[in-house]
Protein backbone atom coordinates (compact mmCIF):
# COMPACT_ATOMS: atom_id res chain seq x y z
CA UNK A 1 0.00 0.00 0.00
CA UNK A 2 1.53 3.48 -1.23
CA UNK A 3 0.28 6.88 -0.53
CA UNK A 4 1.22 10.18 -1.96
CA UNK A 5 0.95 13.38 -0.35
CA UNK A 6 2.04 17.18 -1.50
CA UNK A 7 3.49 19.58 0.30
CA UNK A 8 0.58 22.27 1.65
CA UNK A 9 4.11 24.61 1.98
CA UNK A 10 7.22 25.40 3.27
CA UNK A 11 9.52 25.93 6.31
CA UNK A 12 11.30 29.44 6.45
CA UNK A 13 13.43 28.42 9.63
CA UNK A 14 16.37 29.97 11.74
CA UNK A 15 18.28 26.55 11.24
CA UNK A 16 19.76 26.41 8.01
CA UNK A 17 21.87 23.20 8.60
CA UNK A 18 21.37 20.44 10.60
CA UNK A 19 23.66 20.58 13.55
CA UNK A 20 22.08 22.75 16.20
CA UNK A 21 18.59 22.30 16.00
CA UNK A 22 17.26 21.50 19.16
CA UNK A 23 15.88 17.62 19.92
CA UNK A 24 12.29 18.73 20.09
CA UNK A 25 9.90 21.23 19.71
CA UNK A 26 9.87 23.71 22.30
CA UNK A 27 13.02 23.03 23.94
CA UNK A 28 14.04 26.56 22.31
CA UNK A 29 11.65 29.27 22.32
CA UNK A 30 13.22 31.57 20.67
CA UNK A 31 13.81 29.50 17.75
CA UNK A 32 11.48 31.61 15.11
CA UNK A 33 10.69 30.28 11.28
CA UNK A 34 7.32 31.19 9.08
CA UNK A 35 5.16 28.17 7.35
CA UNK A 36 4.69 29.82 3.68
CA UNK A 37 1.37 28.18 2.08
CA UNK A 38 1.24 27.46 -1.69
CA UNK A 39 -1.65 27.84 -3.68
CA UNK A 40 -4.75 27.09 -2.94
CA UNK A 41 -3.87 26.64 0.60
CA UNK A 42 -2.94 30.05 1.38
CA UNK A 43 -6.53 31.05 1.22
CA UNK A 44 -7.49 32.13 4.39
CA UNK A 45 -10.62 30.11 4.12
CA UNK A 46 -8.23 27.18 4.78
CA UNK A 47 -7.34 28.25 7.62
CA UNK A 48 -9.90 29.61 9.69
CA UNK A 49 -10.57 29.20 13.36
CA UNK A 50 -7.20 28.46 13.54
CA UNK A 51 -6.04 31.98 14.74
CA UNK A 52 -7.94 30.39 18.19
CA UNK A 53 -5.31 27.67 19.40
CA UNK A 54 -1.89 28.96 20.62
CA UNK A 55 -0.10 25.53 19.54
CA UNK A 56 -0.14 23.56 16.22
CA UNK A 57 1.09 20.13 15.39
CA UNK A 58 2.84 20.14 11.91
CA UNK A 59 3.26 17.08 10.18
CA UNK A 60 5.71 17.07 7.85
CA UNK A 61 8.63 15.70 5.55
CA UNK A 62 12.00 15.09 6.82
CA UNK A 63 13.75 15.85 3.91
CA UNK A 64 17.42 16.11 4.29
CA UNK A 65 16.93 12.78 6.05
CA UNK A 66 18.58 10.09 3.59
CA UNK A 67 16.63 7.25 3.12
CA UNK A 68 17.50 4.63 5.61
CA UNK A 69 14.18 1.82 5.54
CA UNK A 70 16.18 -1.28 5.86
CA UNK A 71 17.64 0.60 9.06
CA UNK A 72 15.80 -0.83 12.39
CA UNK A 73 18.13 0.87 14.79
CA UNK A 74 19.23 4.28 15.58
CA UNK A 75 21.57 5.89 18.29
CA UNK A 76 19.80 8.69 19.90
CA UNK A 77 21.76 11.17 21.19
CA UNK A 78 19.82 11.33 24.66
CA UNK A 79 21.60 8.04 25.49
CA UNK A 80 24.90 9.56 25.03
CA UNK A 81 24.92 7.83 21.43
CA UNK A 82 26.13 4.72 22.53
CA UNK A 83 22.83 2.20 22.93
CA UNK A 84 20.56 1.37 19.84
CA UNK A 85 17.35 1.44 20.21
CA UNK A 86 14.57 0.28 17.60
CA UNK A 87 13.45 3.57 15.23
CA UNK A 88 9.60 3.64 16.43
CA UNK A 89 10.96 4.02 20.16
CA UNK A 90 12.58 7.10 19.32
CA UNK A 91 11.80 10.38 17.35
CA UNK A 92 14.59 9.64 15.27
CA UNK A 93 14.64 11.41 11.41
CA UNK A 94 15.84 8.27 10.26
CA UNK A 95 12.53 6.47 9.68
CA UNK A 96 10.91 4.15 7.51
CA UNK A 97 8.82 6.84 6.48
CA UNK A 98 10.55 9.95 6.96
CA UNK A 99 7.47 11.89 8.50
CA UNK A 100 7.76 14.20 10.93
CA UNK A 101 6.01 15.61 14.06
CA UNK A 102 6.57 19.22 15.93
CA UNK A 103 4.21 21.20 18.10
CA UNK A 104 4.92 24.56 17.77
CA UNK A 105 3.64 27.74 19.03
CA UNK A 106 1.70 30.11 16.53
CA UNK A 107 2.53 33.56 17.10
CA UNK A 108 0.28 34.98 14.13
CA UNK A 109 -0.65 34.69 10.78
CA UNK A 110 0.05 37.06 7.97
CA UNK A 111 -1.74 37.64 4.94
CA UNK A 112 0.14 39.34 2.77
CA UNK A 113 -1.19 37.95 -0.66
CA UNK A 114 -0.55 34.66 0.40
CA UNK A 115 -0.46 33.24 3.86
CA UNK A 116 2.55 33.20 6.43
CA UNK A 117 2.59 31.44 9.69
CA UNK A 118 4.48 32.61 12.15
CA UNK A 119 6.10 30.17 14.44
CA UNK A 120 8.23 29.97 17.32
CA UNK A 121 10.04 27.19 19.36
CA UNK A 122 10.85 25.37 16.35
CA UNK A 123 12.97 22.02 15.80
CA UNK A 124 12.86 22.52 11.97
CA UNK A 125 15.19 22.58 9.19
CA UNK A 126 15.11 25.62 6.80
CA UNK A 127 13.15 24.51 3.83
CA UNK A 128 11.13 21.66 5.58
CA UNK A 129 8.31 20.52 2.84
CA UNK A 130 5.07 20.35 5.18
CA UNK A 131 2.40 18.18 4.87
CA UNK A 132 -0.67 19.33 7.22
CA UNK A 133 -1.17 21.45 9.81
CA UNK A 134 -3.28 20.41 13.14
CA UNK A 135 -4.72 22.63 16.11
CA UNK A 136 -3.02 21.14 19.22
CA UNK A 137 -6.36 20.33 21.61
CA UNK A 138 -5.15 20.14 25.37
CA UNK A 139 -7.81 18.10 26.96
CA UNK A 140 -6.85 14.94 24.36
CA UNK A 141 -2.56 16.26 23.68
CA UNK A 142 -1.83 17.03 27.01
CA UNK A 143 -1.37 13.80 29.11
CA UNK A 144 1.04 14.90 32.38
CA UNK A 145 0.26 11.35 33.43
CA UNK A 146 2.50 9.23 30.57
CA UNK A 147 5.43 7.92 31.15
CA UNK A 148 8.37 9.59 28.67
CA UNK A 149 10.29 6.30 28.79
CA UNK A 150 13.87 6.91 28.22
CA UNK A 151 13.18 10.61 27.48
CA UNK A 152 11.30 11.22 30.89
CA UNK A 153 13.83 14.45 31.83
CA UNK A 154 13.50 17.72 29.78
CA UNK A 155 17.16 18.03 28.56
CA UNK A 156 18.83 20.59 30.76
CA UNK A 157 20.89 23.39 30.05
CA UNK A 158 24.29 21.78 30.31
CA UNK A 159 26.89 24.62 29.60
CA UNK A 160 27.35 28.53 30.17
CA UNK A 161 27.24 30.71 27.50
CA UNK A 162 29.45 34.02 27.41
CA UNK A 163 30.33 36.38 24.95
CA UNK A 164 33.52 37.87 23.65
CA UNK A 165 34.37 41.62 23.93
CA UNK A 166 33.87 41.64 20.33
CA UNK A 167 31.12 39.99 19.77
CA UNK A 168 29.76 42.28 22.69
CA UNK A 169 30.29 44.78 20.43
CA UNK A 170 29.21 43.46 17.28
CA UNK A 171 25.64 42.93 19.46
CA UNK A 172 25.57 46.45 20.87
CA UNK A 173 25.52 47.39 17.58
CA UNK A 174 22.28 45.86 16.83
CA UNK A 175 18.81 47.43 17.19
CA UNK A 176 17.31 46.34 21.16
CA UNK A 177 14.70 43.80 19.75
CA UNK A 178 17.00 42.08 17.21
CA UNK A 179 20.09 41.90 19.94
CA UNK A 180 17.50 40.52 22.54
CA UNK A 181 16.24 37.79 20.44
CA UNK A 182 19.89 36.76 18.98
CA UNK A 183 21.07 36.83 21.98
CA UNK A 184 18.14 34.41 23.74
CA UNK A 185 18.67 32.29 20.29
CA UNK A 186 22.22 32.01 20.83
CA UNK A 187 21.73 31.16 24.77
CA UNK A 188 19.08 28.73 24.48
CA UNK A 189 20.98 26.92 21.36
CA UNK A 190 24.18 26.47 22.89
CA UNK A 191 23.65 26.01 26.43
CA UNK A 192 21.92 22.68 25.30
CA UNK A 193 25.44 21.86 23.95
CA UNK A 194 24.51 20.83 19.93
CA UNK A 195 27.26 18.54 19.57
CA UNK A 196 26.84 15.16 18.57
CA UNK A 197 26.94 12.86 21.32
CA UNK A 198 30.07 11.52 20.46
CA UNK A 199 32.04 14.43 21.30
CA UNK A 200 31.48 13.39 24.92
CA UNK A 201 35.26 11.71 25.19
CA UNK A 202 36.80 14.47 23.41
CA UNK A 203 39.13 17.09 24.45
CA UNK A 204 37.36 20.17 25.66
CA UNK A 205 38.88 23.12 24.15
CA UNK A 206 37.37 22.69 20.91
CA UNK A 207 35.18 25.50 18.61
CA UNK A 208 31.99 24.82 16.75
CA UNK A 209 29.91 27.14 14.20
CA UNK A 210 26.85 27.14 13.03
CA UNK A 211 24.10 28.82 10.49
CA UNK A 212 21.39 30.33 12.61
CA UNK A 213 19.36 32.54 10.98
CA UNK A 214 21.14 35.35 9.11
CA UNK A 215 24.16 35.08 11.19
CA UNK A 216 27.47 32.55 11.42
CA UNK A 217 28.07 32.08 14.99
CA UNK A 218 31.36 30.21 16.62
CA UNK A 219 31.94 29.19 20.13
CA UNK A 220 34.98 28.06 22.03
CA UNK A 221 34.47 25.53 24.71
CA UNK A 222 36.32 25.33 27.50
CA UNK A 223 34.93 22.88 30.10
CA UNK A 224 31.02 24.16 30.28
CA UNK A 225 32.16 27.03 29.20
CA UNK A 226 31.03 28.03 25.61
CA UNK A 227 32.25 32.11 24.85
CA UNK A 228 30.57 32.95 21.90
CA UNK A 229 34.08 34.22 19.76
CA UNK A 230 32.52 34.98 16.26
CA UNK A 231 29.47 36.20 14.88
CA UNK A 232 28.85 37.72 11.39
CA UNK A 233 26.42 38.37 9.42
CA UNK A 234 25.32 36.01 6.17
CA UNK A 235 25.50 36.94 2.42
CA UNK A 236 21.86 38.41 2.21
CA UNK A 237 21.50 38.69 6.01
CA UNK A 238 20.79 41.75 8.61
CA UNK A 239 19.63 44.75 6.65
CA UNK A 240 20.73 47.07 9.22
CA UNK A 241 24.18 46.00 8.40
CA UNK A 242 24.31 47.92 5.58
CA UNK A 243 22.75 50.76 6.74
CA UNK A 244 25.20 51.03 9.57
CA UNK B 1 6.54 18.45 -4.57
CA UNK B 2 4.81 14.60 -3.96
CA UNK B 3 6.04 12.63 -1.30
CA UNK B 4 5.15 8.45 -1.47
CA UNK B 5 4.85 6.36 2.29
CA UNK B 6 3.82 2.95 2.69
CA UNK B 7 1.93 1.70 5.10
CA UNK B 8 4.14 -0.01 7.83
CA UNK B 9 1.15 -1.36 9.37
CA UNK B 10 -2.61 -1.63 9.41
CA UNK B 11 -5.11 -1.36 12.67
CA UNK B 12 -7.98 -3.76 13.82
CA UNK B 13 -10.32 -1.79 16.01
CA UNK B 14 -13.45 -2.02 17.94
CA UNK B 15 -14.75 0.47 15.08
CA UNK B 16 -16.01 -1.12 12.12
CA UNK B 17 -17.87 2.12 10.85
CA UNK B 18 -17.41 6.01 11.49
CA UNK B 19 -20.31 6.06 13.24
CA UNK B 20 -19.41 5.80 16.94
CA UNK B 21 -16.31 7.11 16.75
CA UNK B 22 -15.21 9.32 19.09
CA UNK B 23 -14.21 12.62 18.01
CA UNK B 24 -10.61 12.19 19.61
CA UNK B 25 -8.45 9.75 20.90
CA UNK B 26 -8.44 9.20 24.86
CA UNK B 27 -12.36 9.94 25.04
CA UNK B 28 -13.47 6.71 25.13
CA UNK B 29 -10.57 4.92 27.45
CA UNK B 30 -11.93 1.00 26.75
CA UNK B 31 -11.86 1.37 22.98
CA UNK B 32 -9.46 -1.57 22.32
CA UNK B 33 -7.56 -2.29 19.11
CA UNK B 34 -4.41 -3.80 17.75
CA UNK B 35 -1.48 -2.84 15.42
CA UNK B 36 -0.37 -5.71 13.20
CA UNK B 37 2.81 -4.52 12.17
CA UNK B 38 4.23 -5.95 8.42
CA UNK B 39 7.44 -7.24 7.29
CA UNK B 40 10.20 -6.18 8.12
CA UNK B 41 8.82 -3.53 10.83
CA UNK B 42 7.51 -6.50 13.01
CA UNK B 43 10.81 -7.38 14.03
CA UNK B 44 11.76 -6.71 17.36
CA UNK B 45 14.59 -4.80 16.25
CA UNK B 46 12.58 -2.07 15.02
CA UNK B 47 10.11 -1.73 18.30
CA UNK B 48 13.33 -1.86 21.11
CA UNK B 49 12.44 0.87 23.55
CA UNK B 50 9.08 1.75 22.94
CA UNK B 51 7.52 -0.66 25.51
CA UNK B 52 9.51 1.77 28.14
CA UNK B 53 6.15 4.68 26.78
CA UNK B 54 2.94 4.48 27.90
CA UNK B 55 1.51 6.64 25.14
CA UNK B 56 2.51 6.69 21.73
CA UNK B 57 1.86 9.02 18.37
CA UNK B 58 0.36 7.21 15.52
CA UNK B 59 0.58 9.08 11.81
CA UNK B 60 -2.41 7.51 9.53
CA UNK B 61 -4.15 7.34 6.49
CA UNK B 62 -7.68 8.54 6.67
CA UNK B 63 -8.34 5.98 4.29
CA UNK B 64 -12.23 6.06 4.47
CA UNK B 65 -12.39 9.72 3.79
CA UNK B 66 -13.19 10.90 -0.11
CA UNK B 67 -10.22 12.79 -1.10
CA UNK B 68 -11.35 16.41 -0.94
CA UNK B 69 -8.56 18.40 -1.75
CA UNK B 70 -11.09 20.93 -3.16
CA UNK B 71 -12.94 21.57 -0.10
CA UNK B 72 -11.46 24.70 1.99
CA UNK B 73 -13.60 24.47 5.10
CA UNK B 74 -15.31 22.09 6.81
CA UNK B 75 -18.42 21.59 9.57
CA UNK B 76 -16.84 20.54 12.84
CA UNK B 77 -19.63 18.63 15.11
CA UNK B 78 -17.90 20.20 17.92
CA UNK B 79 -19.78 23.38 16.78
CA UNK B 80 -22.65 21.82 16.16
CA UNK B 81 -22.59 21.12 12.39
CA UNK B 82 -24.09 24.76 11.46
CA UNK B 83 -20.55 26.80 11.51
CA UNK B 84 -17.81 26.01 8.84
CA UNK B 85 -14.09 26.44 9.80
CA UNK B 86 -10.70 26.33 7.84
CA UNK B 87 -9.85 22.63 7.29
CA UNK B 88 -6.65 23.65 8.90
CA UNK B 89 -8.52 24.73 11.69
CA UNK B 90 -9.92 21.47 12.94
CA UNK B 91 -8.80 18.12 13.39
CA UNK B 92 -11.06 16.91 10.45
CA UNK B 93 -10.68 13.80 8.53
CA UNK B 94 -11.42 15.77 5.37
CA UNK B 95 -7.85 17.26 4.46
CA UNK B 96 -6.01 18.06 1.41
CA UNK B 97 -3.90 15.17 2.38
CA UNK B 98 -5.71 12.78 4.11
CA UNK B 99 -3.08 12.61 7.26
CA UNK B 100 -4.02 11.12 10.70
CA UNK B 101 -2.93 11.74 13.92
CA UNK B 102 -3.90 9.93 17.26
CA UNK B 103 -2.38 9.68 20.96
CA UNK B 104 -3.01 6.27 22.13
CA UNK B 105 -2.15 3.76 25.00
CA UNK B 106 0.28 1.55 24.68
CA UNK B 107 -1.01 -1.25 26.83
CA UNK B 108 1.99 -3.87 25.52
CA UNK B 109 3.52 -5.33 22.69
CA UNK B 110 2.58 -9.30 21.41
CA UNK B 111 5.38 -10.69 19.46
CA UNK B 112 3.94 -13.88 18.20
CA UNK B 113 6.00 -14.73 15.10
CA UNK B 114 5.24 -11.06 13.94
CA UNK B 115 4.38 -7.78 16.00
CA UNK B 116 1.06 -6.97 17.82
CA UNK B 117 0.68 -3.01 19.47
CA UNK B 118 -1.98 -3.72 21.97
CA UNK B 119 -4.07 -0.39 22.01
CA UNK B 120 -6.50 1.65 24.22
CA UNK B 121 -8.34 4.96 23.62
CA UNK B 122 -8.25 4.52 19.77
CA UNK B 123 -10.32 6.68 17.41
CA UNK B 124 -9.01 4.90 14.69
CA UNK B 125 -11.51 3.38 11.82
CA UNK B 126 -11.11 -0.56 11.64
CA UNK B 127 -8.07 -1.49 8.46
CA UNK B 128 -6.56 2.37 9.36
CA UNK B 129 -3.11 1.77 7.36
CA UNK B 130 -0.44 3.32 9.89
CA UNK B 131 2.82 5.02 8.66
CA UNK B 132 4.48 5.63 11.40
CA UNK B 133 4.54 5.18 15.21
CA UNK B 134 6.37 7.70 17.71
CA UNK B 135 6.59 7.71 21.81
CA UNK B 136 4.92 10.38 23.34
CA UNK B 137 7.11 13.04 24.71
CA UNK B 138 5.43 14.44 27.89
CA UNK B 139 7.96 17.25 28.20
CA UNK B 140 7.86 18.45 24.68
CA UNK B 141 3.73 17.56 23.73
CA UNK B 142 2.40 18.13 26.82
CA UNK B 143 1.47 22.01 26.96
CA UNK B 144 -0.94 22.55 29.53
CA UNK B 145 -0.82 26.21 28.90
CA UNK B 146 -2.08 25.72 25.69
CA UNK B 147 -5.20 27.61 24.12
CA UNK B 148 -7.40 25.14 22.51
CA UNK B 149 -9.59 27.67 20.52
CA UNK B 150 -12.72 26.13 19.92
CA UNK B 151 -11.83 22.79 20.97
CA UNK B 152 -11.26 24.24 24.81
CA UNK B 153 -13.54 21.84 26.36
CA UNK B 154 -13.20 18.26 26.69
CA UNK B 155 -16.74 16.87 25.29
CA UNK B 156 -19.18 15.91 27.91
CA UNK B 157 -20.82 13.01 28.52
CA UNK B 158 -24.79 14.31 27.53
CA UNK B 159 -26.60 10.94 27.58
CA UNK B 160 -27.52 8.26 30.25
CA UNK B 161 -27.04 5.09 29.12
CA UNK B 162 -28.80 2.20 30.45
CA UNK B 163 -29.90 -1.72 29.22
CA UNK B 164 -32.86 -3.31 28.71
CA UNK B 165 -33.68 -6.50 30.41
CA UNK B 166 -32.92 -8.76 27.92
CA UNK B 167 -29.41 -6.99 27.06
CA UNK B 168 -28.90 -7.34 30.71
CA UNK B 169 -29.88 -10.99 30.44
CA UNK B 170 -27.20 -11.40 27.23
CA UNK B 171 -24.62 -9.26 29.41
CA UNK B 172 -24.60 -11.61 32.66
CA UNK B 173 -24.27 -14.64 30.01
CA UNK B 174 -20.69 -13.28 29.51
CA UNK B 175 -17.66 -14.43 31.00
CA UNK B 176 -17.00 -11.25 33.65
CA UNK B 177 -14.09 -9.55 32.36
CA UNK B 178 -15.18 -9.58 28.67
CA UNK B 179 -18.62 -8.33 30.23
CA UNK B 180 -17.22 -5.28 32.10
CA UNK B 181 -14.93 -4.48 29.45
CA UNK B 182 -18.57 -4.11 26.61
CA UNK B 183 -20.45 -2.29 29.21
CA UNK B 184 -18.35 0.44 29.79
CA UNK B 185 -17.35 0.50 25.98
CA UNK B 186 -21.26 0.98 25.16
CA UNK B 187 -21.46 3.39 28.07
CA UNK B 188 -18.37 5.09 27.07
CA UNK B 189 -19.15 5.47 23.21
CA UNK B 190 -23.02 5.97 23.22
CA UNK B 191 -22.74 8.76 26.75
CA UNK B 192 -20.96 11.40 24.41
CA UNK B 193 -24.32 11.23 22.07
CA UNK B 194 -22.00 9.78 18.75
CA UNK B 195 -24.93 10.85 16.40
CA UNK B 196 -24.33 13.74 13.79
CA UNK B 197 -24.88 16.96 14.93
CA UNK B 198 -27.72 17.84 12.63
CA UNK B 199 -30.06 15.08 14.34
CA UNK B 200 -30.23 17.97 17.18
CA UNK B 201 -33.48 19.28 16.01
CA UNK B 202 -34.79 16.11 14.80
CA UNK B 203 -37.47 14.43 17.42
CA UNK B 204 -35.61 12.27 20.18
CA UNK B 205 -37.44 9.00 20.16
CA UNK B 206 -34.83 7.55 17.68
CA UNK B 207 -33.00 3.95 17.61
CA UNK B 208 -29.57 4.28 16.44
CA UNK B 209 -27.06 1.15 15.90
CA UNK B 210 -23.65 0.75 15.36
CA UNK B 211 -21.06 -2.19 14.98
CA UNK B 212 -18.90 -2.60 18.02
CA UNK B 213 -16.11 -4.84 18.13
CA UNK B 214 -17.79 -8.15 17.77
CA UNK B 215 -21.26 -7.10 18.43
CA UNK B 216 -24.25 -5.11 17.09
CA UNK B 217 -25.54 -2.65 19.21
CA UNK B 218 -28.95 -0.92 19.04
CA UNK B 219 -30.42 1.96 21.20
CA UNK B 220 -33.21 4.18 21.67
CA UNK B 221 -32.93 7.96 22.56
CA UNK B 222 -35.79 9.42 25.01
CA UNK B 223 -34.84 12.71 25.92
CA UNK B 224 -31.35 12.12 27.86
CA UNK B 225 -31.65 8.52 28.31
CA UNK B 226 -30.25 6.30 25.74
CA UNK B 227 -31.28 2.53 26.37
CA UNK B 228 -29.66 -0.27 24.96
CA UNK B 229 -32.37 -2.34 23.40
CA UNK B 230 -30.17 -5.14 21.19
CA UNK B 231 -27.06 -6.51 21.69
CA UNK B 232 -26.43 -9.47 19.20
CA UNK B 233 -22.87 -10.82 18.09
CA UNK B 234 -21.79 -10.20 14.46
CA UNK B 235 -20.97 -13.19 12.26
CA UNK B 236 -17.44 -14.44 13.47
CA UNK B 237 -18.21 -12.54 16.84
CA UNK B 238 -17.48 -13.79 20.28
CA UNK B 239 -16.74 -17.32 20.53
CA UNK B 240 -18.09 -17.95 23.88
CA UNK B 241 -21.26 -17.42 22.38
CA UNK B 242 -21.10 -20.98 20.41
CA UNK B 243 -19.85 -22.87 23.54
CA UNK B 244 -22.92 -21.54 25.75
Amino acid sequence: MEFHYRAIGVVHSCFKEKFGIPRQAGLVPDAQGTLELFEPFNRKAYLEGLEGFSHIWLQYVFHAAAMAANKSKVRPPRLGGNRRLGVFGTRSNFRPNPIGLSLVTLEGIAYDGGAHLKLKGIDLLDQTPVLDIKPYIPYADCRPEADGGFARERPKAVLQVRFAVRVRATLHAMPYPERRHLVRLLVQVIQLDPRPAYYGDQPQKQAFGMHLGDWNARWQLDGVVATVIQLEPRPGGPIFRDIA
